[in-house]
């Protein structure tokens, strides 16, 4: 085990940190609050954009670029919006050397200028239903900032819609967070998640309904991994956008809005890595194989780097990193990428040659395998692929294990130290917040399916519950 | 002609404008020099940085992230740096509800920061070269706004490398100059280039060697598309970026930093575009071919759509955009496509399939061609790669055609009014400064090669010139 990382079962957030800086993913930067992103990060980043840049356009939205700056006059339009945004803006006050007649706020999100122009692009039902994305980064002021988690700038994709009527809106809310987000994040992180609504203490500023994935990490906690908004005609009314209909008519649009952001990559670090550092899924890997040439004698080292270069060759259908550096031991390589996460390792070296052999290392378990040169290509491919569905498996009984029920307010306070709880609710936002005042746990959400209440009363005043939620600390 | 563009002959500037609305690139936003990037104008954008992004890993440099708030001190610590960049800085003072003690900066460019990060990140000899690049936007605060030429908030990418001689940062100026930037401009948009060295009054803040790309628009303009800096130690010593030397000895490095923008969009427009609108070179175009199905008679729709979507099919390995809304006639559909600039239009209708024909339609020339529906993928492939280098040898040729020499300052003086125009300069900044003052020309590099006096005195003192340079008015 790496003395550089902190054990996970030791203290979970130096484990996280540790993580982080060993893997070159991220570090502070001078500023509060802000982030670099390192290679590695960004290199994951990029591959999370690549496969949901695709998803986001099958789904019918075209990708635009708005400004990053926003007329402080446009936020106070829609008063929920304000108010939940205020405490976390950075506003531009001076600019070109003057003092500006108007300050400018940095996108916290970008629902107002957006709909700014959407008053002026949408006019007929033919201009529906209206769908764009963009990727960009926003400002959200933090107090308490936290790699990836929160920090104050970070990277997301924002994407904004219009429809004709509220059914569309509602069905683009939960298409985006089933089709695109859900299926991202189980299919491609290897994280089976957990999907609903959120309570209205937990709900988009603006929003009329906002739904949500939430992720569980290897403490327990959850992670709110992306959410999509129902906006209702909140932001319609506030910024007039309005069509005609097949009758000539005048109608506000119904509106969505929905996001995912760099948060990903903090969840996916809290739910697969080891306390030997990171370990990627094959699918959001910028590397799949590392091959890592190895000659004790320079008589030989042609020889042995001739052989992996060969068995390079044979891998182009992967991204393969090939590391004949010259400095730094054997044993340091190996260190490095397992740190970094890299699903796959293959060692060449003057016994394997002998053999007809490389050895080939997985990431997820350790397990090594001898295989024969001209089979590496098909094992490889195999390989990865049960990489991807053991650690899928591997969260989804670490989920089943940290998922709990009762009716008992004594037991749910224990049990919420521990994972997920499902516990039934009155719907009374006095008893949501009692509850956080005394166990620090939230509503993460309301199911979609399976919400019915298991006593019928709620775990809090004993009155009527409404629904069966599930309650968790999170991030 | 279409009557929404106005032609190019009577009002240029307008013409480009007019392009911009009619093809769907861009448009002002309501805060003053911002600009929203409409679907077609991202498209292209993002194919520019699928392509470049390669290259430039290729060169590499790995991609990064950092923070876009600069602390206003950061700034300061290379005096030149500050001094040129700052009339045009956004800055914050204002963040979380509270007065910040020191104000951040919003990136005009990130050498300081960077650089910052640099100072810790570089310690021996074994980390160098050190390459990072990332994809931005930045703040520069724009007083004469232009679409994609000058906006307050554009797009970039911005690399970053450090050295550890002079010879090894100029090699690295260089070969990003060549191998990145111009054979991109070159390959991919079509366009011939000028490359040079930009003399002190145009060089970038900070460098102490800046060098250009400049195209030729068609109104005999220049527009710098790229430059990649040498800067010396500038930075090294402002930031103190050391390393030491395989001798143990402590030594600053050498640097360089080089972008592209989303002004290279301007250029394409003002360099390929026409009285219909714009000119996509088909390596850089979104969509490779449109078909559009018509029918006259609703009975045979069926079929004409049956056999569209089978050519469709067949065209797999292109990109395809299948036109067959029902809104909208088909001239409307024609004209559309044809001012957003996409190379190939496909029609096939009723006459169409009674003679197993299709008509390809190129959008750069008009040329219709009668197509057998087993010969459309070899016919589109041949066209779009005919159509790539027609582009790119009508350029040439319109390059070639206004490009000027003299030694003559009267006649100079008629001819950067034409376009561009080689002559003698003596290296002094008083000429060049009463050059531009009498004629708005100004210089645009120092070539390359092919830089020797042609009459060896300057152009405008008479006294011993040093260079033949290119002079050109320009955006």
């Amino acid at each position: 085990m790496s003395k550089g990382i902190t054990k996970k079962e030791e203290n979970f957030s130096d484990w996280y940190h540790d993580i982080i800086k060993e893997a070159d993913l991220a570090e502070h930067a001078e500023t509060k609050g802000s982030m670099i992103i390192r290679p590695h990060g960004y290199a994951i980043w990029e591959k999370f954009q690549n496969i949901l840049n695709k998803k986001i356009k099958e789904s019918g939205a075209k990708n635009v670029y708005f400004p990053m700056f926003i007329p402080e006059s446009y936020l106070s339009k829609e008063k929920e919006h304000v108010e939940g945004f205020s405490p976390e803006l950075a506003v531009v006050t001076h600019a070109g050397g003057k003092k500006l007649d108007e300050p400018l706020v940095v996108r916290p999100t970008s629902e107002t200028i957006i709909n700014k122009a959407f008053s002026k692009w949408i006019n007929s039902w033919r201009d529906l239903p209206y769908m764009i994305n963009q990727w960009a980064n926003v400002v959200r002021w933090e107090m308490r900032p936290r790699l990836f988690l929160r920090t104050t700038e970070f990277l997301w994709q924002e994407g904004h819609t219009a429809h004709k009527n509220e059914k569309e809106a509602e069905e683009e809310t939960l298409k985006i967070l089933k089709e695109v987000y859900q299926k991202f994040i189980q299919e491609y992180m290897a994280l089976p998640v957990f999907t609903g609504l959120k309570s209205k203490s937990e709900k988009f500023a603006g929003a009329l309904r906002t739904y949500t994935i939430e992720g569980m990490m290897q403490d327990g906690k959850a992670l709110q991994m992306g959410t999509s908004h129902n906006l209702g005609q909140n932001f319609a009314k506030a910024f007039d956008i309005t069509y005609s209909n097949e009758n000539n008519e005048n109608q506000y649009v119904w509106q969505t809005s929905w996001g995912v952001s760099t948060r990903l990559i903090g969840g996916l670090i809290m739910a697969h890595s080891d306390n030997k550092g990171l370990v990627l899924p094959p699918k959001i890997s910028p590397i799949d194989v590392v091959i890592i040439p190895i000659w004790k004698d320079e008589a030989n080292k042609d020889k042995v780097l001739k052989k992996a270069n060969d068995i390079k060759d044979s891998l182009s259908s992967f991204e393969v990193e090939f590391d004949d550096r010259k400095n730094g031991s054997v044993g340091s390589k190996f260190y490095e990428w397992e740190k970094k996460g890299i699903p796959v390792r293959i060692e060449i070296g003057e016994n394997e040659i002998e053999k007809g052999k490389v050895v080939l290392v997985r990431r997820d378990n350790g397990d090594k395998l001898e295989v024969e040169f001209g089979k590496v290509k098909g094992i490889l491919k195999k390989t990865l692929s049960d990489i991807q569905s053991k650690l899928f498996s591997k969260a989804k009984k670490f989920n089943e294990n940290h998922i709990y029920q009762t009716s008992n307010y004594r037991e749910f306070k224990d049990l919420v130290k521990k994972g997920f709880v499902y516990a039934d609710w009155c719907g009374d936002e006095a008893c949501e917040a009692s509850i956080k005042d005394e166990t620090k746990a939230t509503i993460r959400c309301i199911p979609l399916e399976d919400n019915k209440p298991i006593s019928g009363k709620c775990i809090k005043c004993g009155k009527e519950a409404k629904n069966k939620v599930i309650f968790a600390k999170s991030y």
